[in-house]
C-alpha cells in the first residue's frame, strides 16, 4: 500500500506577526525547532512514504521557497494553486493529480505548520487511517481532547468499526466554554486536527456528489496532468471554483467517513503562547529563544528573540517578540489577539513590517 | 550680579539601558524632550547667565559630545575631570577656575539631567538663592516634597532668614517609607535636589576648612589657571584628590547653609517610571515615543521606540524600550531594577550593548 502525504502549505495567517509577514507565514518560521515548522513537517513523515511520493500544495508566491526549504522534494510534487480558494479545491487538485499517477494510492492530507512530539506514535496511525481508506472510507484523524478547548472544531464519534476506529456522527463547530467541557468530560469528541486520509478514488467519488463542479471542473483537466499546458489550464480553472473547506464541502456531507484516534502530541501551534506549551521551559515556565535573549526573574513569559539583545525582567505570563525590524508586546492569554495589531497597523498605515 | 552656571554633566549612571551606555549616559539623551537633557538643562538657563558665563563638567570621554551639543558654549568653559571624583573636585576645579576670572562671581551648580516643568520659576528661585550667596552663604535648593519618596536625600529646615529661605538644620540620608511619610506631613523637609549656590570665595574658603588637602591642591594649580600646561597639571594632581561627594565633604559639615525651597515642576528622571510622569500621556496614562510605536488597550505604560515597529497591546504599567540593537522590558514599578539587568548582561558576558 502507497502512501502519498499532501502536506497543505498554503496558509496566509497574521497570528504570528512581527514573525510572520505576507510574504513568510507561519509555516515557513522555525516557531518550534530551529527549523520551518514545514521542513518539520516533512522530516516527521520519514518512513512513512519517500519525497517522491510527497506532495506539497502551496501559493504561486511561495512555490520558490517551498523547493528551497524541500530540495530533496521532486519539483513536480510542488502542486502550486493558482489562486487560493480553501481546502477543497486544492485537495481536489492532488486528488486528481495524484489518482492520474496511482489511483488507488492513499492520499495523506496533512497541514504544515502543526507540531508533533511524537513522530512514530503519528506515523503509526497514519497507518492506520490508511488501512481504512484502502476499504473505500474517507478517514479523518481525531486528536484527543487535552483540555476544553474553544478554539478548535471537534468530532463526534459514531458507531465503533473495529481496532480503534469510528464512523464519525458529525462534525460540530467552535464550542463556547461550557459546550466545550461537556464534549471532553463526555469523553464522545475528539478534536479535527485537519487530517485527512483516502484514496484518490474514493475522493474523486466524493467530489462527483458532494462538490460537483469541482469534479468536473478536474475531470476535463485530468487528460493534461503530467503534460505541457496543463499550469495554464489549471490557471484559467482554478480562479472559477468554489472556495469552500474540504470539511465543509465534502466530510460533513459524506455518508463513508471514519476516525481514527490520535495521541501523539498534537498542537495546531495557534498562537505565541502555543509555543510556550512546546518549546522548552526553564524552572519559571518562561520559554527564551535566542543567544542574546535574558530572561531574568520572570514566570510564564514567551520570549522569541532575533540577533540582537532582548532582556525581560520580572514580568509574568508575557509574549515579547523581537523580529529585528518589529517588537510586539502582549499578554500570554491574549496572544490571539495579534491579529488586532496587524490591523492596527494597516489603519495606522505603518504596513512596514505586514 | 554675575551668575555662572556650573552644570554637572560627569554622571554615568546605568539606569536608563539599553538607552544609557558606558559612552552615552542618561545626560546625554532625549529622554523628556527630542532634544538631550543637557541641552535642555542649557535652554532652562536662558535669561540667567550668557553661554559665555556658563561652564560644564564632564569626563574626557564625553568632552567631544558635550562641544558638539553645546555649540554656543565657549570651548574653554567646558572643564574636563581628568578621572571621575565624585562632585566635591569637581566643584572644587569649578570654583577655582570661576574664582580666577571673578572672586565674587555666584555660582550654580546644577545636575545636567534633571527636568524643570517651570523653568521661569526656576531661574526665579536661582536667583533668589544668589543673592543670599552673594552675602556668603552656601546655598542649596530645597525641592518642595509632592510624595513620600525613599530615593532623595532630604533637607531639615532651621531658622528662617527672611525671604522665604531657611537655615539648613541637616542634610539626611534616603528614609525608609515611613520616615519619609513623616517628613513630607511635617513639612520641615525638602528634597535634595543636588543644586547648590555659593560665591567662588565662600566656596574657595569652606574647602579650605572642610577638605583641605583639595583646596591646597587647588590653590597649587591656580596660577596655572588659563595657562599652557594647566591641563597636564590637572591631570597629575585629579587622581590624587579623595573621591567624595559635595554634599558630605562640605555641605553637611559647613556653617553658613542656607536652603531656598523651590516649588517648578522638578523630576530627577531617575528611571524609566518618571519619563511616564514628565511625557504627555494618553487617556489611559500611556506614553508613546517613536513614529512606529503603537500602544494599544494598555494603561500606564512607557513605550520607548526607535525607528523600527514597536507595538504594546493588552500591558498594565509596563516600560518596553527598544535601543535599535537591544530591547528591554520591565515593570514600571521595577524601573530602578535596570540596574540588575546591566549586572547580569556582564555576569552573561552579553556586554555588546553595554
Amino acid at each position: 500500500m502507497k502512501i502519498y502525504p499532501v502536506v497543505m502549505a498554503g496558509g496566509s495567517g497574521t497570528r504570528f506577526w512581527p514573525l510572520s509577514r505576507v510574504r513568510h507565514p507561519k509555516q515557513f518560521l522555525p516557531l518550534v525547532s530551529s527549523k520551518p515548522l514545514l521542513v518539520e513537517t516533512l522530516a516527521r513523515l520519514k518512513g512513512l512514504a519517500p519525497p517522491g511520493h510527497t506532495y506539497v500544495v502551496c501559493g504561486p508566491s511561495h512555490a520558490a521557497m517551498v523547493r528551497r526549504l524541500l530540495p530533496r522534494l521532486p519539483s513536480r510534487n510542488v502542486l502550486v494553486e493558482p489562486v487560493a480558494r480553501n481546502t477543497a479545491p486544492a485537495i481536489a487538485l492532488a486528488a486528481w493529480v495524484i489518482g492520474a499517477r496511482d489511483p488507488d494510492g492513499v492520499l495523506a492530507v496533512l497541514p504544515s505548520d502543526h507540531h508533533v512530539a511524537d513522530p512514530r506514535g503519528f506515523r503509526a496511525v497514519l497507518q492506520r487511517a490508511a488501512k481504512l481508506a484502502r476499504a473505500g472510507q474517507l478517514v479523518t484523524v481525531g486528536i484527543q481532547p487535552t483540555r476544553a478547548e474553544t478554539g478548535y472544531g471537534y468530532i463526534r464519534l459514531g458507531a465503533p468499526l473495529g481496532e480503534g476506529a469510528f464512523r464519525v456522527q458529525a462534525f460540530v463547530e467552535k464550542p463556547d466554554p461550557v459546550t466545550a467541557a461537556e464534549y471532553v468530560s463526555s469523553k464522545e469528541y475528539l478534536w479535527n486536527g485537519g487530517m485527512f486520509v483516502f484514496t484518490a478514488r474514493a475522493m474523486q467519488e466524493a467530489f462527483a456528489r458532494h462538490l460537483p463542479d469541482v469534479a468536473e471542473a478536474m475531470e476535463r483537466l485530468a487528460p493534461r496532468i503530467g503534460k505541457r499546458g496543463f499550469t495554464a489550464a489549471l490557471a484559467r480553472t482554478f480562479p472559477r471554483l468554489p472556495s469552500v473547506s474540504l470539511d465543509y464541502g465534502v466530510m460533513e456531507k459524506a455518508r463513508n467517513i471514519a476516525v481514527v484516534p490520535g495521541d501523539f502530541g498534537w498542537s495546531d501551534v495557534g498562537s505565541f503562547a502555543a509555543i510556550g506549551e512546546v518549546r522548552p521551559q526553564d524552572a519559571n515556565g518562561n520559554v527564551a529563544v535566542g543567544e542574546q535573549t535574558l530572561v531574568l526573574d520572570s514566570a510564564g513569559c514567551v520570549v522569541l528573540g532575533s540577533g540582537r539583545t532582548l532582556v525581560v525582567l520580572g514580568m509574568r505570563d508575557t509574549v515579547v517578540v523581537d523580529a529585528g525590524d518589529a517588537v510586539l508586546v502582549i499578554p500570554r492569554e491574549r496572544s490571539q489577539d495579534v491579529r488586532q495589531v496587524v490591523e492596527a497597523l494597516r489603519l495606522k498605515r505603518l504596513t512596514r513590517t505586514l
